[in-house]
Order: structure tokens, then C-alpha cells, then sequence
């Protein structure tokens, strides 16, 4: 505490989120079919873990809640690693209460309706069942519309392929997000799995765009904004 | 030429692949939903890879066509990267000729019957469309049952949750195989993206059971023993 007090003294605008508790998710969800097979997001972590480490940076205590990614985890911030949505949900959830919760994983949005015991074998038929779904928890929505324990500020990202402001518009009022974070995936523009972003910070104050960056330093700008925001 | 020569004179036990091309398939397939979804075998391609790197040790000209991994390509191998059934089939089929096959891939059995241009969406009802799947090609048979230019030796792998020994007998008649490595890759069983590896060698000749070995000391049994089958 002293010293957390005097770093914040010497050094007042680098540590802007000292004594705050951010929590980020990462990453992609897996939804089991069957113990072999499985559904998942393309999601390489990289934008959450930069995201977690530059929190982190800035002075905060950090919970990086995350699905399954080959990436090295940053330093000074407490990882739980989890496999589909629901528990990552529930993680999200023994995490709270947080200042800050930044929603960057590429959650399944359905998964399998029922999870095979065994490995679901051919048949010889040359014919597949139809995979039935059923739709997943919605953990931003569920977050930010929380009427007690809710966050002070809650990000969420939106991935798209078309229409990205409309679309990111639409999931600030319907998730009770502060912030959508949105970026376009479209497998032309590199930008899943790469080293690189090109996000537009949306809020109800309007669209802000921002250049392409590398992930790290979209990371840092965002955590600057974020402090912006909330310290008065 | 005359480097290798010598080199078989000088070790003749020790590079007993040498002038042999192998080909070795490993890792799983992506098989595209969407632009952001797919569905996926669990494989780390641990155990492809270190059959590769065995065979490139035992001399082989070493081709490794692999599914997306987070692990580092072997040395001294030709690796070719794909992420789907067809894909790989497809670099399989130009990799040909070879002396010997391994098919350690954990392809996926079936792919979605349509893959989406854009992010599907959810359309608020809670309500999802069931996921129309059709089945991939069979790449281990459909390599087996050449009439010609099959690999003189065909080794296929079962990776299975029950009924081990059953699943893999069938397989070596119905695939075409000279060799079935089955595994069980239970939940319970931590070899799926574990270290280490128990396996079954099953022939028309009988099954050979090896004890749990390091996945590394598993392929280098497995070419030693495919290098006494092949060498006269």
C-alpha cells in the first residue's frame, strides 16, 4: 500500500490505474462435439494479452481470463485459463468485483447442444448428422447489464466482417457496454492472428478511428483511455 | 550423393531410411463455418512431428504436411502448411511418390456442408440453425487403395475412445493400410496434447502392444520398426 502510494506519488501519470482491478478476457472459446472434436473462434489472445500487460503496466491489478492460445502469458497478472464460454463466464463471474472489465475474447456465440460421451464414429453412409446448437451465454451482455457488481466501465470488443460501426453501434446499447472496441476481420485485412490492428472506438459520444497499430500499442492507447475516462 | 553413400557405409544401422522419401501428415484440419469459426480435431501434432524428425534422423527425405500447431517445425524437413481435409489431401497427393506414408493427422471426419462468406450472426430469436455437415475425403484410404503410385508402405493412426483394438483391425482392412498405430485418446487418458504416448502396433500379422513412452522415443521405435518391414 505504501508502497503502491509513494510509486503513484513519484510517478503519478505512468501508474493512472494503480489500486484498480481490471479484468480482460482473451482468446478464442472451444466447444466440445465430442471428447475429440470441437468448434472454436479464430482468436490468437494477442490483442487480450497485450491489453492485460498494458493494464497491468499502468498500475492495476490484472485478471486475465482466457481460452485455449499458444502465446506466452504477460507478466504480473493472475491468468485463469478456461475451454468454452460458460466457463468463462463463470471465471469472469469469481472474478468480480472489478473497476474496469475489458471483454476482448472471440467467445462462441452456440455451441453443440448436447457433448458426445465418445468419438462419434462414421457410419458407413456417407451421410452426417446436422450438428444441432444452442446458443451460449452472452458474457458482456450479462456483465454489463448487471444491476448490482457491474463494473464502473465495460468494454466489449466486436469483430466483424461487414457493416462494422452499424453493427457496433447496435451491441453498445443491447450489451450495456461504455465502450465497443471495433475492428474488421474480413480474412483479407491480416489483422486475425496477426501483429497488428485497426480498431473504431465507439461509445455514445460517437466513433472514434483509430490508425492501424501494432497490437501492443492499441493496447497501451486503450488503457490511456480508458484511465482518461473513469479517473476524474 | 556420394556424401550419403558414405555416410550409409560409415553408419549403415544408423541411417537405415537413407534414399527413402517419407511422407508424414500430423496436426489437425480447420474446417471452416465462417470467416471466424470452424470446427476442429484436439491435436497438438506432437507425435507427427517427432515421426518426421525420426525419419529425417534415419536418413529419409522427410516431407511433413501439417494442420495449424503451436509447436516448432522439425529440422531438415519439407513442411507444408494446409488447413483443411481437402487441402491436405491435395499437398498429399503432390508430395507423391514416396516409399513410406504416415498418416498421423487427426483430420476431421466431416466439414460444414456450406462455409458462410460473412460472420453468421445471431438473430435474436435464441434460436440456431443446425450446422449441415458433409463428410471429408478419407485421405488415409483413399491413399491405401491407390492402384498406382501407392507408398510402398501405408501406416495409418486410430485414435479412438473405445473398442481400441476392434476400430483398429477394421480400419487396417477398410483403409488399405500395412499398419494401424491406435491409441485411446479417452479424456481421462492425458495423451491428447500430453508428452507421452501408448500405443498398439496392429497388423495382419497381430497387435504389439508398447508400453507409455515419450511421444520422441515412440517415433523413433516406430521408424525402426517400419525401417525393419521395408529393408530386406
Amino acid at each position: 500500500e505504501i508502497a503502491a502510494a509513494a510509486e503513484a506519488l513519484l510517478a503519478p501519470g505512468e501508474r493512472p490505474l494503480a489500486g484498480k482491478h481490471v479484468l480482460v478476457t482473451a482468446g478464442p472459446t472451444h466447444e466440445p462435439i465430442d471428447p475429440v472434436r470441437y468448434i472454436a473462434n479464430r482468436s490468437s489472445g494477442r490483442q487480450g494479452f497485450a491489453i492485460a500487460a498494458a493494464a497491468a503496466k499502468a498500475g492495476a491489478r490484472v485478471t486475465l481470463v482466457h481460452g485455449p492460445v499458444a502465446i506466452p502469458l504477460p507478466a504480473g497478472v493472475t491468468a485463469v485459463g478456461v475451454e468454452t464460454a460458460r466457463a468463462m463466464l463463470a471465471a469472469v463471474e469469481a472474478a468480480l468485483p472489478a473497476d474496469i472489465a475489458i471483454f476482448s475474447a472471440a467467445v462462441a456465440d452456440w455451441r453443440p447442444a448436447t457433448e458426445a460421451s465418445g468419438k462419434i464414429k462414421k457410419d458407413g453412409s456417407g451421410q452426417v448428422a446436422p450438428l444441432t446448437m444452442t446458443e451460449n451465454p452472452d458474457i458482456l451482455a450479462t456483465i454489463g447489464h448487471r444491476t448490482s457488481g457491474r463494473p464502473g466501465f465495460v468494454v466489449g470488443f466486436a469483430a466483424e466482417t461487414d457493416a462494422l460501426l452499424d453493427h457496433a453501434r447496435a451491441k453498445l446499447a443491447r450489451k450495456g457496454a461504455d465502450l465497443i472496441v471495433a475492428n474488421d476481420v474480413s480474412p483479407g485485412s491480416g489483422i486475425m492472428g496477426g501483429t497488428e490492428n485497426e480498431v473504431v472506438l465507439v461509445t455514445d459520444d460517437g466513433a472514434d478511428r483509430w490508425p492501424r497499430l501494432g497490437k501492443d500499442e492499441v493496447a497501451s492507447r486503450l488503457i490511456d483511455w480508458i484511465a482518461g475516462r473513469i479517473t476524474p
